[in-house]
């Protein structure tokens, strides 16, 4: 009893902190876009995890932890509507944790896939259809695909490790957010005679905070996924995330020092954030040496992968593309290479990150594609360069502001 | 001893998230605001925070939880100034936290009360009665009400039941806030030839944050109010608040959409503050469906309350009074309505909503109506258009913030 | 087990409360400094917690925790590089956390020390030598100084007592801001005809956001600093740690009225921190009463060490000096006054209070002195007037800001 309660505040705690997450994404995509399409960006983070909870609580829960049945094949079951009222009250449901807690935890962790999303489509998907495309995505795309391995299906049958979701979670959002860029298309003046131009964000400072914030929140994404407080393996976790952020983002930045030739603070914040999605998928079986090996790796893969998604003319204004898709891929094949558990095989990595390839970008691509061929998926050019504000909300991120005579 | 440790754990844990709610609601009042009363704003909120726990050291804790007597009446007690230190040092002192959390904890909601005021008098009133208002409302008004159910007192005895303060703190502060309001007058250019006309805040993503930061601060608002880390409760607490909070959004966003036309980010905020005020009665006693409800209603109230409140001609710049007085009252007789314990009676709870509803509409206005008498509550006309921050502080928001070429 | 378990939940949230203080103190700095410096001093922030953490696992936790031997002069000794896997393994390590525990929440403190420095030489400093000295300064110089008390070094053993840190952290940092301002010259502008003059900074919300999450992650710094969840002292720890906080702050506020005839926010917040500063040696060993003491006269001294600093045509432009150094002072001294443990002098303090002077004092001035006369630390005038962000990084803080039509 002392323990499940022990284990019962830390996860309610690490619930907390990752539900403290959507305010790290919304700081950072806003700080990173113009700030005309600030509210909009708003808006769509905080449909996000409010819808995101709803739908978790309606079906995602059920589908994504359906209890298999022993010879199915682990790809697709439904526990049924709604939360067992029964297994609510029952603390011993699980040693770590109680029925309550665990839904909570898990739907903090569904409207994360969207908000990916959100940032890479930002300042010029029409909100309705994004809003429909979030109820698909969140309440039926994710949890399907998280019931393969976090639900006992075929994946985690197969012995594949995703601890905390680098997969999961960053890749599954990252997939989304691949398909629904290049669906949409580029902003105007991204590119000019085929060359990328740099489009400012609008408030630098509340990007900054926002990857501060990303990084606190994921005490909780990854300390949660333990699962328990179990001492040495949620402090361990810590150590591992902690490293390999740092590692990150000290690469990041002085990759794109050698490169560019200059101290880029938004660079180091991407470094930062691919060492924590890299990491994710092996917290819990590395060594603090091989967490900062993984995450120097996913600080040089931010810098040219940013690079890289720009020289294909494909427009990312977040970077949620280098972040949650390379570097979450990154990640899961690191257990592969890393893992001080000899169980844990490269090959059985790569297959996982296969199956939710093909699932995610499927998926993505039937329902985009189906919304751009109806209601269309993509603002009018008046639109684009006047603001998603003014035109989908009526609404300006900062009516009053005003500056001093100096 | 084990669980004592860790339930002190837990509670000292929501003690931090309360404590941080106090940023959710100066981000949340400034961003509503205009930039030429942002300095004074956070001053009062800096200042309620800190007064407000010295108070509570000095009288508050000991008003509110006077260990009443047997046979008395249970309307007034006191148990004599400071703490005590020998129950102090006396970790047995309540099997759920040792005596030092239970008076932070506690300290930390007494200066919520008159945070609520705060933001409802923004722009107009003076500083000098503000804070003479908080000293008297935080040090003796707030405590001496919570002392009638919280600390034992007659409604307590009577059955009436709030979990984590829909009354006890949010209606509490609403109804100060209404008879504020209603004293203090309108914001000059607030109604133009008998009709309400928009005053825009300044920042609209540092209101967003400070709905987030409130939410946050919830799991410890209604998490902490367990008063113990009971995993059954704890955990089923965090989960009706969640749901509620997300349904109070969705459901404001959706019915001012149906009004207005327009998706409205500030009505998505309120109703989310709404939901978190109106299961903060109930969020022990319902299951996540009902919960799902009283959110809902909470956000088709909020919707209907600020445009009532318009209509009636009372300025409330924050929409404080919908979202802490109307969702307060609901959130109270919804205990009523939606309780699982059959104990629980509507009519119980209207006769707790009313006597709150006496003691705090009177003794507000005896405390504003003798300062509006003597010193004035309102600034000069001339204060008022050139700005608080300018007159009662001689400071800026933003003194250096400049512009680039574009 | 389970009290293992607790202990370590509880020093597992204590660190992320410490690691999110780089917020707070990110968020004071730029806010209360001018807009063309905000990116170099967030590049800081970032570069700061980032390098201090894997500085601390290549060799600072070993040095500051060397296991001296029993005959050693306790001065300086160094367990090798890395972290020991065995040891990170054994959830033994320690009754109140583990080793992975440890190492992380230990590491969070490194960084703090170079972040006071940060906001000292803000607005002037080059970003090169800046980085050069965080690495000695929290590679080397932090480590060595906290083994002589924390890691059981002569301080510990002639009976110093610095509870969490009022002079191993905050005055480690404070003597080296000393330092730097003195050796860097004041910023253009800040003294004309031997008069200091007002340079305000651009964002004063963001600089009292910083100043409560600094509150916020007070409630890990030193409730984290009793080493386990042990009921009585962390629940104790939070009391008085919350008491003088409100005390410095009403004080400083007061006080400043009084002197200056003015409601500022500015020495609000500084009396604030001035007060949790001040209570950081003892939090553990004072009565509830006597915290306020502490925090009141903390209050006091920041309005004069403010004025004083200026006096003798020091540039601080954060204040970093009077609320670290001044106060950390103040804090330690005030052990051996108000501390309820008979063994804790008066004396003693002082004499510990002297061997960090000496030793950050000296070590400070040789990096920053060697580094003026090499590389050089102040950037060109030019740089200065134009601002840090566009030389040193190439970029605005706020890019694409614009102002909407009234």
């Amino acid at each position: 009893m002392e323990l499940l309660t022990t284990n019962n505040v830390w996860m309610m705690i690490c619930t907390a902190l990752v539900f403290f997450m959507h305010l790290g994404f919304a700081f950072l995509e806003i700080g990173l876009t113009r700030q005309k399409n600030t509210i909009n960006i708003l808006f769509k983070n905080i449909f996000i995890i409010t819808v995101g909870l709803l739908l978790y609580y309606i079906a995602g829960f059920n589908l994504m932890y359906p209890g298999f049945a022993e010879d199915s094949a682990g790809i697709f079951d439904f526990a049924g509507f709604g939360l067992d009222l029964e297994a609510g009250a029952d603390a011993t449901y699980n040693e770590g944790y109680t029925y309550w807690t665990d839904f909570l935890f898990q739907g903090m962790f569904a409207a994360t896939a969207a908000t990916i999303v959100s940032g890479a489509v930002a300042e010029r998907m029409k909100i309705g259809p994004f809003m429909i495309f979030t109820v698909f995505y969140v309440g039926l795309v994710y949890p399907i695909a998280g019931s393969w391995k976090w639900g006992g299906g075929f994946l985690e049958e197969m012995g594949f490790h995703d601890f905390a979701g680098s997969t999961l979670v960053h890749s599954v959002g990252g997939w989304a957010a691949l398909v629904a860029v290049w669906l949409l298309g580029s902003r105007i003046g991204k590119f000019k005679d085929g060359k990328p131009q740099a489009i400012p964000g609008h408030n630098i400072p509340l990007a900054t905070a926002g990857v501060l914030i990303l990084w606190l929140g994921w005490f909780g994404f990854n300390g949660g996924s333990v699962l328990s407080a179990d001492p040495e393996t949620t402090s361990r976790v810590l150590v591992t995330t902690c490293l390999a952020a740092a590692a990150g983002g000290v690469v990041s930045a002085f990759v794109s020092l050698l490169k560019y030739k200059n101290l880029d603070l938004t660079m180091f914040l991407n470094g930062i954030l691919g060492g924590l999605v890299g990491i994710t998928a092996s917290a819990d079986v590395t060594t603090p040496g091989s967490a900062i090996i993984i995450g120097a790796i996913a600080g040089v893969l931010i810098v040219f992968a940013v690079a890289f998604i720009d020289a294909i003319k494909l427009d990312d204004p977040v970077g949620a593309i280098a972040v949650h898709l390379i570097c979450g891929i990154w990640g899961t094949l690191a257990v592969g290479i890393f893992s001080t558990n000899p169980d844990h095989s490269f090959l059985i990595q790569l297959v996982g990150v296969g199956y939710y390839a093909v699932f995610c970008v499927v998926s993505t691509f039937i329902i985009l594609f189906l919304l751009k061929k109806t209601v269309g998926i993509r603002v009018s050019e008046r639109e684009e360069l006047e603001g998603l504000d003014a035109h989908e909300h009526g609404m300006d991120a900062y009516p009053d502001f005003r500056l001093n005579e100096h």
